[in-house]
């Protein structure tokens, strides 16, 4: 879930009617958005430390810098913090195995000689090692920034001092969002035949302004639910010249991203905000897709007392057998301590339920929009905002209530918990190994269409990640291949087969 | 899983190449499997006991019997025992209640008025409620055994009763299990329009015999793996000429047939035939699909250490997650209390495994079939076999050493647990639902081909179960349906979206 | 708690005022209560099987028996099942592994050569290994049975033929129960000088009937809460005058018996009875002590959902914590499918409350007695009671409501569930240990009086019992040691420090 | 666990040899180790934000402030911060239920009045619910800071403006600190007449410097190990002339500062400091008494493996029976993700086990002191240190090799995680409590000894808090209160049954 938010945006985006070409201008609420979603996410970061916060205003495109081999192709924000960023990369490496066994075992044959691999994505020291990963295949590799705020600037000084061109810094504007994927693009003397996407902004930006070199395009590796809904339409309309692969719906990354991941961010991000005790609390989950099962199992666990919202029968079903009471809201409203959505809907918690809660309690949001939550409701006269911690307001009703809402709605796990990097790399080994596969598919494997990860190299992103747990799979003996029907190095399942959120 | 082992035994009967055409004959192999698996059951089963142990042993083929409304057309084996089965049958109703709240629902506009259902599954108290609800909602029924040792007497007595033609007794031969379906079939003035099978057998047994009569059929509703497989086969071949309906892999039969069932069977099955304590036993589960995670977390939250082999990276990077150490078999053999196989596969747990097994381990199968343990090669002569209780043997080690083998391998929890009666409530309700829906459907929306249950079904499946958990489902609003695009009575997920086994 | 039932029966017997020099008479209702408390264990007792059915009455009082070795000092009903029962004592001797290391531990100093034990326990397996083990530690032993129904024959026929002398049989008259115990104390040219009793009945009839042997014992060892308090009162009556040990109360037996060993046995106990699937269920557990604690975990494990009931605040907290709700039991009795009562208190579930339960809920008891619930008052008129298995009785309103009944209120885990022999290994384990120490003990060590294991025996029976688990102890350092002020060997708590239930 | 630390700190001061009297000089070490434990825990504060930061460095002793009402009766940073601390008290008094419904039970009949306090314990907004409490019920109080760094300087403030006479403020010198004491105890025409104490440091000046005071107290109530251990010197040497209480040893207190407590800190410390994520991770937990199953339950519950390491068999054998594996720390070192000590015990850690740990396990201590793992030895030239966060510090060996070190062996809970308000509710109440009972005991009730508090008022707090969890007791019948023999408003335990820790 960790790149849901800029996906959202996108949509709104789209759904704003604005036209891809009339970018430059009115982009203010995009920009707006992304920045309180970002600052609410650097609260939290360890990385957010190192990043320099001298009070150096000077734009980078308006400086001239050199890399310590002379090299000036690349804007970023200071290329002096490259020490600290290199630092934090080998941090990064300790928690991404998996990358490093990959650039290991593919270092030799170098998959991606040739390869001219253009990306936009978030630049942080996870992103440095998965590009140090593609150049260490055989790859030239020119970046910039997904998101205007999520720039560490210190490992994009570090890679720009390995000579990748690097053009990202945290804070830009909208113009100069638009302008770095321009330089990144173009170069003398070089033409990108290969594009890793993260929200389809590059994607587009060359469809439209560069048509001629996108056509030339191998593949495209597109790691987010809009970029992949741009895609399916642009598929749709018969204007995708190019084959693509979405590495969003890989089985690894979705199991991460919700079950796993939000597993452990509820406790966290409750935590930090709130230091609430887990213990006897009264708590009610609305939705019980794979982000609602991982809450839910976390906080039963460390002894809170847990009900569930549900529209679907068979969801509602599975958490009965799971040990929670399925409940309309306002039959818990006035009981619980604490309100967690994880619906992917609207108004789930509307302004009369929030009227009838009880003093004390908290109210967030875990699901994929800021809009669960009917947070405008409560920006009214009669109520008092109280701005108490970083991310965390009271909200006041007239009689002294008070109920606490966790980053005004948006999503908890982002807002005010951090990703693991093991999660991370998951995802920088699926991109990987996406690259590879397309830039190296035999002519009319894959069409001028948008794919599904193989099952097989879905199972292989696995099983690299398998040596993190010292987990030791079982082999196959022929005969046991042979009775199941089965190669006894996978795919161990069909292709078609493959998760589902919420069942 | 409660159908599965005569799934397999019928898959076993297809390898043989035994021609339909020659079932009369040359059927000891099978009659002999279906023996041992069923007598198996009958050892935990709370109705075995009302089962009438005289020694009355005429064949109920040679008797002569009238039921009270002086009926004659059925086949039973004491039609005296009709009040026991209807004590029985009432029983059932309590754990059924989604079952009679669509019979109320539905009585009044009778959707059955018209179908004659001919049907061919175990004959239990749970089943008798699906056929007295088909009757309240205006079909005609007759009904045969799937399997010659699973019919309840006295609960074939009470439907006889109330007017249903059954043909059906505990312990028939091969031969009589023929004479039975072609009785049920076949009657002067009445020709079924409906079929509700369990394994194929009453469905290939009219299109083979009765192909006239196949014709008309409006649907077929198939329940088990075997007969789904041989349906589609038979369409595959181009013979099928009525529409058919899957029921087996809807969503909520799978997630409690394997998931939510095994989690429960494990401790029983276990605990009955060895009263083992569970507290600090250290157990290896092979194979962590839904079978495997059942297993897995209730030994986990009974406090044993629980260890786990998989093939598949995906399914093993999950076991790693959920908290389990991911090995293989050979580096724990010699630790272990408690091996339990859910793979599927063959010779999973080897002979030279079992030679350096602990003195007092214990073996047993939750899986697919009864080849998961390797027992043949246990049947040596330098072994010697104690059987110390119903389903339990002490295979004893020249040195000694005892491995104490449950069910001989076969399914555990088929064996030595029972399945409750809320598992097979949901069950008999998609097939009630499923044969309502084929017989309603319009002309044309049912080809001849075979249907997955509409995901809409499935869900009111669930809906109707809700309510034995004082559930209460949540409503969209018109606002939410629009923003989700959604119909507010679902179906709430596509319909290709369904329940895979193992990921 | 496995012995907790006879205690009871104990218990009344006393308050009915019955003296103890009247035993012979009027003694209907002990062996009645005692007969129904052990024929329902039977029914799922593993040995009953081996229990010869035939159809042979003579009294084993008024037969001539001999063993192989030509010996006649003992009564038991059929010398011939001795090999039967050699193989049941083998079986226990794997999960006694403690007994059999403490065996080979201490035989060559035969720490009890000299010592003339009389024993009265029950007669099963397990008991067969702590008396062999007692043997083999150079004492000569006597046994009789504290229970008219627990013995298993063939065990007793099995130690007779090693020159055990045993007097018991299943089915005992009350007569027959003392003149077994007098046989046992009484013989030509042997006095014992060490008593191991269960229940006090073998203590006081040596009081009462040969105080001059009584006087010449070095020690008694007493298993039950019953025998404990007997002695107490003695002791407080100044009428001791032998060293006492109660080993009721170590730490580690009540951990087993109570804790971890209802957590398995609700499961079990409620299973065999009624099949009930627990996902989903919700269960009402009144009193949240060990016992409660045990139940409480083991449900919500499962998927049940899970209510407590407290009169001690500090016992609520503690479940509010574990995250239960803490309620009065009117609060959700219309609401809960099962009641599970843990208090050792009476008239916890009223007809009252049993009147507003809902159709096909569960009630039963595993606390201290069978008063918990108020069973005497759903034995009027205008109830039904129908007996459906053994153990399981549906109690039937007038309106057709049924609630099912188990054990008729006694303790389920007693009446229908197993005890791992893990558990009685602990328990003979204890004894052992207790014989050595008192019969070892300097003088002076102990006086005429009752005392509990010391902290250090507590510790080594735990430690005995860790190989079970292959579990590996840290040893300290002689510096560490020296900072936390222990020997290295222990004991590692005070003596004063000890379990005591429920908080 | 909240107050160990310091704890601990005054023990060594004890050790030191340092005499009381003595004080003034030589006191660097003292303050020394303050400094770090505090600073630790402020990094996570929440109301750490609120401290004035400005660069005003004159010492409140050097100042004269006046409140609103015009009173000079104090000694605080900055009496404008009033209105700050204000709002941190009501925050806090929105968790302190207990203690507010307290305040409103006794405050008519003012159970203190004419009780003249004088108090030094930590300053902090939860302390100031408790001494407006006591105000509240009649008390006059007078107060100081028990550690140097603790204190809020704006509840600090807050308190001053009502009229409690504070001087304490965040980062005295130890000089200050007793200049504090003792114009908190001596001020003209007032005289203290109760004590309430957390280390013993206010006792032992009035002991020393106010003889002829402290004879005239009429009790004491002290909350710490440290200072309930002076106290038991001071009535062993017969020199103890005032009734204490002990109420650090009280069951609620010691449930939630140890097990529940840890139970959550160890997740939210780790988390914090590392952002690890918890699946999979294979973890050792040295030591499983209360913390330690507080450790091992969370992690275990959130998907990590965890091994236990223990010296007594009575705990080993629990954690087998809880489903963890015993283990020689030795057996697992090389194989561990994370060490976490809790053992109360010394170099339970060596430096040779750290040098053969994984490149980038983690390491640290929820244990009594900070001695479990031995840091010293890793304060060695081959070693690189590298702080990467706050509390958190890389350690490198030559290799490259990295062991993650948090809070460099302090207690972890205490430096990198916050004390959930609850917990220091019952604190606060227990000692409101002992307060009331100490001062209206009637004569001869308690003598010149320390006592425990009653089980009864054990039970009370307990109960107070229950309202949080809207928890609801169970009342005994007479009928039921005379079965079981309790009075029907408690103590249901007898005094002597109370928590032991470790069992």
């Amino acid at each position: 879930k960790y790149f849901k938010i800029t996906t959202k945006l996108q949509i709104q985006f789209v759904e704003d009617k604005q036209e891809f070409s009339r970018f430059p201008t009115k982009t203010g609420r995009r920009s707006l958005s992304r920045s309180i979603s970002q600052s609410s996410t650097d609260s939290y970061s360890s990385a957010a430390s190192y990043t320099d916060s001298s009070d150096d205003e000077t734009s980078p495109r308006d400086k001239t810098q050199v890399n310590s081999k002379g090299g000036t192709d690349f804007c970023v924000k200071n290329i002096k913090q490259a020490e600290f960023g290199r630092r934090e990369i080998e941090i990064a490496e300790q928690d991404m195995s998996a990358l490093i066994s990959l650039r290991k075992r593919a270092q030799s044959e170098k998959p991606l000689a040739g390869a001219k691999i253009v990306g936009c994505t978030h630049i942080t020291a996870q992103t440095a090692v998965l590009i140090e990963t593609l150049v260490a295949l055989g790859a030239q590799c020119r970046w910039t920034a997904c998101n205007i705020y999520s720039t560490q600037n210190e490992v994009a000084a570090a890679l720009t001092e390995t000579g990748v061109a690097v053009f990202a810094w945290k804070g830009e504007s909208e113009d100069d969002f638009w302008w770095c994927i321009d330089r990144c693009v173009t170069t003398e003397g070089w033409q990108p035949n290969m594009i890793l996407d993260d929200g389809g902004d590059l994607t587009h930006w060359m469809y439209k302004k560069y048509p001629n070199v996108f056509k030339k395009i191998r593949g495209i590796v597109e790691e987010s639910v809009t970029g992949v809904h741009r895609l399916y339409q642009l598929s749709k309309a018969g204007k995708l010249c190019v084959p693509a692969m979405n590495v969003n719906d890989s089985v690894t990354k979705q199991k991460f991203d919700n079950l796993y991941c939000c597993r452990e961010s509820i406790l966290d991000g409750l935590k930090r905000t709130t230091d609430v005790m887990f213990g006897g609390k009264q708590v009610v989950v609305c939705g019980y897709g794979e982000v609602g099962k991982g809450c839910c199992a976390a906080l039963k666990a460390l002894g809170a007392i847990v009900y569930v919202t549900e529209i679907d029968p068979i969801c509602a079903l599975q958490a009965c057998m799971d040990g929670f009471r399925v409940v309309k809201l306002n039959e818990v409203i006035r009981l619980v301590d604490i309100i967690i959505t994880c619906t992917g809907n609207k108004n789930v918690v509307t302004r009369d339920q929030l009227d009838r809660m009880k003093n004390g309690s908290i109210v967030c949001n875990m699901g994929h929009s800021n809009t669960e939550i009917d947070v405008a409701s409560l920006r009214t006269p009669e109520l008092t905002w109280e701005r108490v911690r970083s991310q965390v307001d009271h909200v006041i009703w007239p009689d002294g209530k008070r109920v606490i809402l966790l980053a005004e709605g948006r999503l908890l796990n982002l807002s005010c918990s951090t990703v693991p990097t093991f999660v991370l790399s998951i995802t920088a080994t699926t991109q990987a190994l996406a690259l590879i596969e397309l830039y190296n598919a035999p002519e009319g494997r894959y069409k001028q269409d948008v794919y599904l990860l193989p099952k097989k190299m879905d199972e292989y992103v696995a099983s690299l990640h398998l040596a993190t747990f010292d987990a030791h799979l079982t082999e196959l003996s022929d005969e046991q291949a042979k009775y199941l029907g089965l190669n006894k190095n996978g795919p161990f399942k069909p292709n078609y087969y493959r998760y589902k959120p919420r069942s």
